[in-house]
């Protein structure tokens, strides 16, 4: 007689490995539509790439080539990501800041707008202070205690580098709105839809994209820019803009963000708290979130340890995968945990230890983090587009 | 037997006059639609009301009582009026100076901003470098050398003022896209508009406008713009914006911009240099102008002795009207005019003996004022919206 439960499981089992390849086949389109290269001949040329890159987390990119070059010659490069602080960070972020970390180890200076602009104009603080407060006295002291090395990062918040919206006037006249509209979708009617986020996305962005190329940072140089899959469009506008201006169209590196703790398929955002571990939070808010997590398992442990879970889409497993365990350690967890061998149980907790421990250090240096911070921001006035 | 010649001089008087009463039923028409009131009542309790208003060239405005009570109660008010540094100052320029000096004389801050990035973005000019140096080698002087108070004037150039787009990004989120767009018109398929264009007149505009209204600058008062009736809508625009941040909604006085050398209807514009006498031309530059300039004669001599000349759209008339004549010259210059006993030479005469004068003086002072440019440039930051 066939057991009804068993058939449940194995379609439990088949959801899940149908919600993977889905999403395997969504990043092979979207490669091959924007005309991005894969990391292979990377990785073969590569002494050391990073972590993120051997597992495929960085998977795909347009014109690596030419930091690899810049890398193998040992010539000037930089790597560019913005953050939007309307809350603390949390672990999605560190994913990425990890990435800057090989690369300023790998001769980049590190760029990192902090866009309070941003968060105000689309709503996401009350004000640009309140930005400003998240961005001072959360997101700057997280990012240094990460590692950064004060010599070659170049941290500012917009409000109070303005320095950057000249550049973006300068910046803004080789984009039409036309173009804007087209690239960033906006919607005229859209609640949401204002002058500030349309000239932040379409300038100011674009301006902290090319800022490191601008005569006060040592003129025209390769550069990346770290970005999920969606944001090609973004890169298409400001590489276009960087033609006409004369400087290195930006190059792009492709990174899977990592997953939400509550679906399969989200990214793990600020603004669902369920859906992230923040930096800040205390180790029982953590243990808490990830007691709650959505895994790759099945309904029962029963069937699990008979038809083995999906690591691919379990976000207790990723996190680990991203965070705290080695190549040789993934790869076992992956097998064992695919052969039913590993219960979602035995991965929580092996994520809350990681993840408390992680917390722990992380918070214990943040007050120095405090006190270096002014090494950190960047003063650098631009002003070779207002000489005369 | 008719003389054709008289039938043709009758004809073009007849379609000059047309035109007088064609732009006078144009400005009845728009201060009807706007709903924007006349002077009278104004004129009537105002014990020194300035030489534009008692002439009608500052002819309409909304909310003006606001400024006249604190004229009365001896209580601050401010003026703003902002200019776009893409060429010298002309003389219709300093027709709203010298309405801003009126201001001034009447206890108002007068608040100057200078547009480079207006200047650039909409392609005035090559780079915000190049407008800038026209803002300080040609435009600041100028204003100063028209005898302003630096105690009261507050100058600054955008790019060197970028606090300005601190407060455009505070206001931008109270202004829909769909806003701007009714009330700017854009077209975004238009070669000209970008980003840069877009946020700077539906935020960056506003932010001068209701810059004084900033705790840095004494907080909430009456303040005025003076403008041309199409502008009428910016200033809606800039009213509902500070409503809706608990600013006083910014007063406007309508002033009939003096009109083009070339063409009846037509304003004086910098970019038609023909068109207007820059506070810069040499001398002779503007006797010749002068010359070839369109007046409200007739073709012949005799018949504008028949029928009179035209004074409301002869820009000779209107250059002595608006610069060089007391009240009492200007009633006796337009009755004999139209009268047909001055002509046309001795009109020229007239004007270039004054605007000779006026420029030398003006341009003599032009050096001292270049020292004293500090003494006007207004550098207190916006903190207030950035603290926490």
């Amino acid at each position: 007689m066939v057991n009804e439960k068993e058939i449940q499981a194995k379609e439990e089992h088949e959801k899940k490995k149908n919600l993977v390849k889905r999403e395997l086949d969504y990043y092979a389109e979207k490669m091959q539509e924007f005309g991005l290269k894969s990391m292979d001949r990377f990785l073969k040329y590569c002494p050391d790439p990073s972590k993120y890159m051997q597992l495929g987390i960085t998977f795909a990119h347009k014109d690596l080539e030419l930091v690899a070059e810049a890398i193998a010659d040992n010539k000037p490069w930089a790597v560019i990501s913005g953050l939007n602080p309307s809350g603390p960070l949390h672990l999605g972020h560190k994913a990425i800041f990890d990435e800057l970390l090989w690369m300023q180890q790998h001769g980049a200076d590190v760029y990192i707008p902090i866009t309070n602009d941003e968060s105000y104009t689309v709503g996401k603080t009350k004000s640009l202070a309140e930005a400003r407060r998240i961005a001072y006295e959360q997101v700057i002291p997280s990012i240094i205690a990460m590692g950064f090395d004060s010599k070659k990062t170049h941290i500012f918040v917009d409000s109070d580098y303005p320095d950057i919206y000249n550049v973006a006037m300068d910046l803004s006249n080789k984009i039409t709105l036309n173009k804007a509209f087209g690239v960033f979708g906006f919607d005229k009617k859209e609640e949401g839809e204002n002058p500030g986020t349309m000239f932040y996305r379409a300038a100011v962005q674009v301006a902290q994209i090319l800022l490191p190329q601008y005569e006060e940072f040592g003129g025209p140089k390769p550069t990346i820019i770290p970005v999920g899959i969606d944001q090609h469009p973004y890169i298409l506008l400001a590489r276009d803009i960087a033609e006409k201006k004369g400087f290195i169209p930006p190059a792009e590196m492709v990174i899977k963000f990592l997953q939400s703790l509550k679906e399969p398929g989200e990214k793990m955002s600020a603004s669902n708290s369920d859906s992230c571990i923040f930096l800040t939070d205390s180790p029982e808010t953590a243990e808490n979130k990830i007691q709650k997590a959505f895994t790759g398992g099945l309904f029962s442990a029963e069937f699990q340890k008979k038809f083995g879970g999906i690591p691919e889409i379990c976000s207790i497993y990723l996190l680990l995968k991203y965070h705290f365990l080695d190549l040789k350690e993934i790869k076992k967890l992956k097998e064992d945990y695919e052969k039913g061998k590993i219960m979602n149980s035995d991965l929580k907790k092996m994520a809350i230890k990681h993840v408390k421990d992680y917390l722990k250090d992380h918070q214990s240096k943040l007050e120095d983090a405090k006190k270096k911070m002014d090494k950190f921001l960047s003063k650098t006035p631009v002003k070779s587009i207002l000489k005369y």
